[in-house]
């Protein structure tokens, strides 16, 4: 039965093409990588959890996908390129069937978005993923929640709430038309983390966050971190059809596991937003509201919302 | 009760003191680290599972300082000085008391050893710790296990074993001596990582290990990378007294958890080591054999090893 040295090298060597930042991947003690001058390093680390996260009986490939797209998003937000990541894998057994899924996941995952496995660890335990990844940026080119300013537009990547959508009719809690069940369920399954936007970001976004708990519960964190308000246009939140005729909005509001973005960008870019539309139809930026000079705040249309209803994913409820 | 942002906010902020590194830390979507120029980064990450790599009653400071010792005797093996962390913590509940000693422990690790708290994730699920650790050090100067050559010599830092007798003395599978009872209860709860001897291995070693799944099993590393063999003396293995009268020697060559430093030096840089172990009591390095151009063999004495004995800690047998 293969041990913990055998599972490395047989399943996760040669994950993903070697970069030129890294000089010594999986193997030794610790990975040794470099930055090239002119560059600083983002890191990311988030932990997917078997019967929390994802369900005992989702496929392996998409749980390793979706460990990764998680993480990718996070350094999309900030303005980051991906260069490597590090995994740390608890198995309740040896499951060879298992691992070599995952690992394929894994690969297709690492190649898809151009990174590279370069060290990690595998142990016995109940089924819990942890990836941390390194993304690089030119210096002092990163984007935070902080810096979003009164007047600022609000913009949000694709559409909203199908992940949530996807999670309820999963647990059987509604019934979707087959179309939009698929779609739905593949953006549960394999959220595309917006790698594209992270230059845009880095040269327009005063402030931007992705949208992993629910766009309120993210958005109040930039009006949190920026100390402003916002007020947002319900009737503007990009979302299907559905949500709109069945007024299932809060799928969009408050579902999580979107992994779009959320930014803030200063009227006078309105031009580069609408160049970035004509060229990016699959991540269009739809204004759904702007920032106020109101601290800690946020309207839709005129009414005051509650923020403490959108908290965000809550872990520790 | 709190949520994971409160949690991280109460508990994990200002952990550590900010190094020149440090561009952003803790509280955005994820953190921004820079590389001096002529430095190169080391990356280690390692999983702590409640139930495995410690016991449900192990205190939550023991736990967290594990957690970070076990990282940084990685990046001591590669010869690298600790610079920040990022830490992952599953949690079946939100135990204030629990992670106000975690964070303590965390706290006092950090601050002993010189590294921040810059990210990481907090989530509901059964207790696990992973931390990733990012360490420094100069250009191509790191330490792997692959270059032993014949005729090195083979060192080990401090004393083997005394971990494993208390867990073995945890465990009640054997009594000890009170004094040596304590002393070993502190090897196995407060391991200290080497990063003392990281400066000398970058200028003297020709590989290095840190000996977390027994001597012999991370000494199989070191000759399978190199392509070598080894010729051990069992008497000169540095043990506790009490393992030689009782000739308990496997605690010391197969038991877990010394965290200390196994390296390969030679012979011409042998009035080094004895200068080292004149300013050094405390982390003394032991020779206790060779290297020979065997390939891929171990002896003691002149028998050989049946190194599929010593195959390190097995999390999947």
């Amino acid at each position: 039965m293969a041990d913990e040295f055998d599972i490395i090298e047989t399943y996760f060597s040669g994950i993903g093409s070697a970069s030129a930042s890294t000089v010594l991947g999986i193997g030794d003690d610790a990975a040794v990588v470099e930055v090239p001058s002119g560059q600083q390093l983002v890191l990311s680390m988030d932990t997917l959890i078997g019967g929390r996260h994802f369900t005992f009986d989702t496929g392996p490939a998409d749980i390793a996908y979706k460990a990764l797209a998680v993480n990718l998003s996070d350094l999309a937000a900030m303005g980051a390129v991906p260069a490597w990541f590090l995994l740390s894998l608890s198995l309740a057994e040896n499951d060879e069937r298992w691992l070599a899924q995952f690992a394929d996941g894994l690969k297709q995952g690492a190649e898809m978005f151009g990174l590279q496995l370069i060290g990690g660890d595998t142990c016995r335990g109940p089924l819990a993923i942890t990836i941390q990844i390194g993304g690089l940026l030119p210096q002092g080119r990163y984007v935070t929640r902080a810096g979003a300013a009164p007047g600022d537009i609000v913009l949000v990547s694709g559409e909203l709430g199908n992940a949530a959508l996807g999670l309820a009719s999963q647990s059987g809690e509604l019934e979707l038309p087959p179309a939009l069940g698929s779609k739905c369920e593949l953006a549960l399954k394999r959220p595309r983390p917006r790698l594209e936007l992270a230059a845009f970001l880095r040269d327009y976004a005063s402030a931007a966050i992705d949208i992993s708990d629910g766009l309120f519960g993210d958005l109040r964190h930039v009006i949190d971190a920026s100390r402003r308000g916002a007020r947002i246009s319900r009737a503007a939140i990009p979302v299907d059809d559905w949500i709109r005729q069945n007024e299932a909005f809060d799928y969009a509001l408050g579902g999580g596991d979107d992994y779009e973005i959320c930014c803030c960008v200063a009227p006078r870019y309105r031009a580069e937003i609408e160049a970035w539309n004509r060229s990016h139809a699959e991540c269009r930026l739809t204004p759904i509201g702007e920032i106020t000079d109101e601290g800690y705040e946020m309207r839709v249309g005129d009414s005051l919302v509650d923020l403490d209803d959108y908290h965000g994913f809550r872990h520790f409820d």
